[in-house]
This record gives structure tokens, C-alpha cells and sequence, in this order.
């Protein structure tokens, strides 16, 4: 079986390793070049982009910004998953809301706004602590701005004029006083199968994700239910095909929807080595329509991501239960250079290794690790 | 990091499939071409083979027949672990007798023979019930012989008169009724630091491992101690670097050593699921001098071998704790195709598991399943 994935990155990589074993050929797309290549290697493999959809039993993104031309000579294959629309609505703030309301999904309250002149009525109706986000392209924390008194309006409409705002519409949203992030992640074949994966707890710094713990910590049944009936109605409402992810704001009992990626994420990283089958594999099964893969957790889990540094100190490979996934690039400042799966037994020994782990590496690029190690060692 | 491997059958491609995430990059000779390909793809990376071994912070090998010439070259690099003495051991039935008595480690009773006249006096000495095995070349049952009456031998005599028996000696073994087969694993790295995995029970047809079962039942301390001591005593005894293999007979309470694999070896496939840190990933840590991977177990384990055929039902897939591994190869008779891990929480589920996953699986080519499957849903 051969699966297409639009994007040469670490996630497209990460499903490649998974599909070996399984019998499962994937092939990247390059965006930028058209190119086909291995995407480990990053060396082309001798296919054409039309060769490669031919070829391909599944086609598939790993991310939501993919261009749209090229989207749709994909999705003219019939092979596309999920298809072209849901990842547009993945790519694009405005689609995403207008989804989200359609089918009654509780999100951050906002306004749709393409002209500087509309942000009046916005304060109005919002209230004057507001994030403002670009509607595509506002990837990892770019393109966002904040309003927390009324009196910065001007100087924000000044800023905002030098934009196409016709072209790239602003949704305007209040801003959430929320309890914590979390995500839940699932994945949904052909057939209609769901799998769930537990809520993960997400912890951002500087608008990029950097430890993820998994199952969340202090989650009751009811809190999980109305996390799933969201994924639910979501995945169903769009005909979702293959992992899906959904960020929530936590506001006392009540979950928001923050932000939906039609593919694999970050936040489901920890399933690599605390699920029985990770998101990388039950991604390529549901696109494929094979059996889902079980989604039950084997261990208490954190994925802390490696941003900016690859100064890793080679005794954390001494840590039992810690395991490393380097993603084969040269350092950038605040780039993914890979992550790091821990698995322990309870809370508090995942606290006490997440603590041993940060011995080990350059506390500047880590700077939620130690508190994270600390709150979860007093976990009950 | 760079490691070649001399061999690019399913091993090198399981260890490049570990390594990829640790950032180290695995290449494999094929030893009929002196090609250096990848080992998933086989296609060659660019380089030659100097190049390669100039290129390589460690060398090792998949298989213990490769070239000696080969072995020579690679030695001549200071980098190939283990040494090239140590594999030829592998290599070589009398070379491996002389070290384990060398070292007095228990095995069954033998003679060295390079001449059909000495058969007799073996005879005399050992009895009439005999495994006569080459010395080289004896690999999964090909190149053995038995003896089960003295009445037998000149009918033995004149089949072996063929042979070059100066240059391929044979090793005449008392056939020992032994109990049950196991093997040990462990991983020894440059600094001596030795971790071990427990105690595998293997189960053969026809001179091919089919299923492997760990931890293995019935195993007490003392037991595991014993082999714990066998592994620890070869693996100084040769300055071992890497992931040893050490296959057992039990007899009562004893263990002989029936053979010793200088690599990774097929029945501690079950690690890639069972362990912490799989043998593949802890061979690459210990011939790169890397701190050793956790061997703590986590589940009870079995490897079921997919040997002969490629009609695996998808429905295995849906088996929570089922993993598949295929090599990517086309079929023939008596081939390794891949092989199934299953994991579960007791041995009674696993046998559960494991019986569930002979519905899925054509019974031909998978003569030791059921009755395995049986009896460890009776096991205690």
C-alpha cells in the first residue's frame, strides 16, 4: 500500500517509520518544489507528482497550509483525506468558526471583521480584552495581535490598515480567562469508526506548544464525555477521514473549542510510546481503511518538545522510559528539533523523571519543564 | 552518528528504523555486491564502500556469515563491534565449542571430527543418539544430520564421505532430551556496563524459530540467574560489544548453551513491543558507546513468525496489543516475512490473543500457534 502525504516535515517522516513495518510506503510531497521524496532522506524518489497521486492508494496532509491548486489536483483523485474543504477549514480562521457554529460547538465568542471600520462594533459587543487573529496563515503564534484596553484601539487600527483585510479577514475574539489547555485527538476511517485518545494537557510558551501530559491530569468522566461528543460531532459533521485534532480552552466544567488541525499534531506525540497504537499509525490505517489501531494507554506520558537547541545531554538516554525523537534538522531559532516521549507509571514518577530529564538539558530552551515536573509530582 | 551494518536483510532494516529517531543513521552492505544501500529501499546511498567504513563511527553486522575478507576490511577500521574474532565464533561451530569450553561454559557433550574414520570412537564416547552438524555454513537446519542407532552409521558414513571434512570439520553432539529451548539477550557496550533481557522460551519447527514467548514461563530466580551468568561470562569472556544472543537447552534445572548469535537475534523480536528500550535500538546505543536502554519489561510478550506466506487477514490489525513487522520481502518457501508481536497483560490473555490471532492467520504456516496458545491460557 503507498499513502501520498502533502509536506516533507517531521510528521510526514513519523508516519513514514510507522508504515514500514506495516507493509506501508510513504511518500512527502515538498510543497515548495513539487518534488516526491523519501521523507527521511528528503532524496527524491524518482516519481512525479502525478505519478505519485497515480500511484497512491491514500492522499493525505501533514499540514493544513498547503497550496490550494495543489490541493486540488489532489483531491480530483478521489484520494484525498481528509478532503480538500476540511483542510481549507483547518487553514483558514474564518471557515473554522463559520464550521464550528454550523454545528453548535462551543467556541470563544467573536466577530468576523474585513474592515478596520468593524472593530468599533466588535469592542462593543466583545468588550475591550481581545485577541485578533489573521484568518489564514496564522500559523504558530504569527499574525496575532491583542487589545486589553480600549484606549489601544487607534494605535491597532493603525497596524492593521497596512493590511488586505478583504482578502485575509481578522476574527476577532474575546479573550478567554481559561482554566488550562487541553486537546483531544482521534481518529475515524471510511466505515465511521472512532477511536479516542485521553485528553492531553497542553502547556504553551510564547504561542508554540512545548509539554504535553497525557491522560490529563484531574479529568472526570464527564469532562472526557463532552470532549468526545465534540470530537464526535465534528468528525461526523465534516466526514473526517483520519486523525483528527481539537484544541479546547478548559473553563471551569466547560470545554471551547480553540482551534481544530485536520492531521496529526504535536499535542498526540505522546502516543508514540503511551499508546498501543499511535496517531501516526491509526492515521495511515483509518486513510487506508484498515482496522483501527487500539488507542488504550499503556502508561502515564509527557512529550516535551525540543525548540531552538539540539545541546541534549546523552545521559537522559539513561532514563528508563525516556525516549527520543530527533527529526533530522539543523537548528533554528524556535524550530522543532524533535521531541522527547516520557513514560512512568503515576503522575508523580513521570514528575520525578520529567525533573531527572531537565537535569540533562539547557533549562532556557525548557522553561516549562520544571514547574510541569513539580506540579505533577504533587498529582493525586 | 553513522553505523554500518554488513548484511541488509530485516535486522539492518529494523535497526535503521530505531535509529532514524535517535538521530543516527544506519546503512547496510549488501555482502554479494559490496553495495551500501539503505535498508529499507535497498537502493544504494552514494557511497562506496570505503567510503562507508571511513564514514561510520561503529560497524557492525546483521548476520555472522559475511566474507571474512569483508570482516577484515572492517576490522582494519578499529571500528567493528564486535570484533571480527567474535563473529567468526558465530560463524563456526568449533571455533564456538572451543570458546565455551574455554570458558567452561555447560554444553552438550562433543566431538570435533575431520575424518569419517574418528566417527566411530565419537560413537563409543557419546553414544548412538548423534546431531552431526558442519561447522560452517549449518544455518537454520540446513547441513545437519542424525543418528539414532549405531546400525545407521555406515549409511552416515558414505553421505558424509562427499564432504571436505579438513576443511569443514563436523561437530558430533550427543542429542540431549532436553525440557524446553530459551534463549538470553543482553546488551554489553565499551565501557563493560551489561543490561539484560529476560529469559525468551522459543519454540522451533523444522529447524526455524516460529514463536517465542517473554518473559518465558515457569522461570524462577535461580534459573534466570543461571543464564544471567552464562551471558555474562561469554559476553567478558570475548570482550562483547553489542547485542548478544545466547540460545539455551533446559535440561531439569540446567541450562547448556546449544548456540550463541553475535547480533540481534529473531527471538528477542518480541522487545519492540515488551521492553522499555528493543534490542535493535540497544545494539546501536552500545556499539556507539551510548548510555544502555531500560530491558524492563513491559508486558507479557510473544513473537509469532510469519514465515511461507503473505496472507495475513487484515482483521489481526484490530487485535489490541497486536503489532505487525514485515520485511518487505516477496514469498518463498520457508522464507521470514515479517512477524507478529503480541503483548497483553498476563500469560492467559496473551494465549487468548494469541488464539484470537490464529483466526486471522492461515494454519499451514503456522503449525505452533494453537497448541501455544493453549497452553499459556493455562499457565499459572
Amino acid at each position: 500500500m503507498k499513502v501520498l502525504i502533502y509536506g516533507a516535515g517531521q510528521l510526514a517522516r513519523m508516519m513514514y517509520l510507522v508504515g514500514v513495518p506495516l507493509g506501508i510506503e510513504v511518500n512527502a510531497v515538498d510543497v515548495a518544489t513539487e518534488e516526491v521524496v523519501n521523507p527521511v532522506s528528503k532524496t527524491p524518489v524518482g516519481l512525479s507528482l502525478i505519478e505519485a497521486i497515480a500511484s497512491a492508494d491514500a492522499i493525505s496532509v501533514e499540514f493544513e497550509h498547503v497550496p490550494e491548486q495543489l490541493l486540488a489536483q489532489a483531491q480530483a483523485s478521489g484520494k484525498l483525506m481528509p478532503d480538500m474543504n476540511t483542510i481549507l477549514t483547518g487553514a483558514d480562521r474564518v471557515r473554522e468558526k463559520r464550521v464550528l457554529d454550523k454545528l453548535g460547538i462551543a467556541n470563544c465568542a467573536h466577530h468576523i471583521v474585513d474592515d478596520v471600520a468593524q472593530l468599533d462594533a466588535a469592542l462593543e459587543a466583545l468588550g475591550d480584552k481581545l485577541i485578533i487573529k489573521a484568518s489564514r496563515d496564522g500559523y504558530d503564534g504569527y499574525g496575532q495581535w491583542r487589545l486589553t484596553a480600549a484606549t489601544e484601539l487607534p494605535e491597532l487600527k493603525k497596524q492593521l490598515a497596512e493590511l488586505d483585510l478583504k482578502k485575509v479577514p481578522l476574527v476577532v475574539e474575546q479573550m478567554v480567562q481559561f482554566d488550562r489547555e487541553l486537546s483531544i485527538l482521534g481518529t475515524r476511517n471510511k466505515q465511521g469508526d472512532i477511536r479516542f485518545y485521553p485528553l492531553a494537557q497542553n502547556l504553551h510558551h510564547q504561542g508554540q506548544l512545548h509539554v504535553s501530559v497525557a491522560p490529563a491530569p484531574m479529568v472526570d468522566k464527564a469532562l472526557e464525555q463532552q470532549a468526545r461528543a465534540i470530537f464526535k460531532t465534528l468528525a461526523e459533521g465534516l466526514d473526517y477521514i483520519g486523525v483528527l485534532a481539537v484544541e479546547l480552552f478548559q473553563v471551569n466544567d466547560r470545554l471551547l473549542v480553540n482551534e481544530i488541525a485536520p492531521r496529526v499534531h504535536n499535542s498526540g506525540h505522546w502516543s508514540m510510546q503511551g499508546a498501543d497504537c499511535c496517531q501516526f499509525e491509526n492515521h495511515l490505517r483509518a486513510v487506508l481503511g484498515l482496522p483501527l489501531g487500539d488507542t488504550s494507554v499503556l502508561a502515564h506520558s509527557a512529550m516535551i518538545n525540543v525548540i531552538g537547541t539540539d545541546e541534549l545531554a546523552q545521559g537522559l538516554m539513561a532514563i528508563p522510559g525516556c525516549h527520543m525523537h530527533l527529526y533530522g534538522k539543523s537548528v533554528r531559532a524556535k524550530r522543532k528539533m524533535g521531541h522527547i516521549n516520557l513514560v512512568a507509571e503515576s503522575f508523580q514518577l513521570l514528575g520525578a523523571k520529567m525533573e531527572e530529564l531537565a537535569w540533562h538539558l539547557p533549562m532556557a530552551f525548557f522553561p516549562k519543564l520544571s514547574s510541569e515536573a513539580e506540579r505533577l509530582k504533587q498529582e493525586s
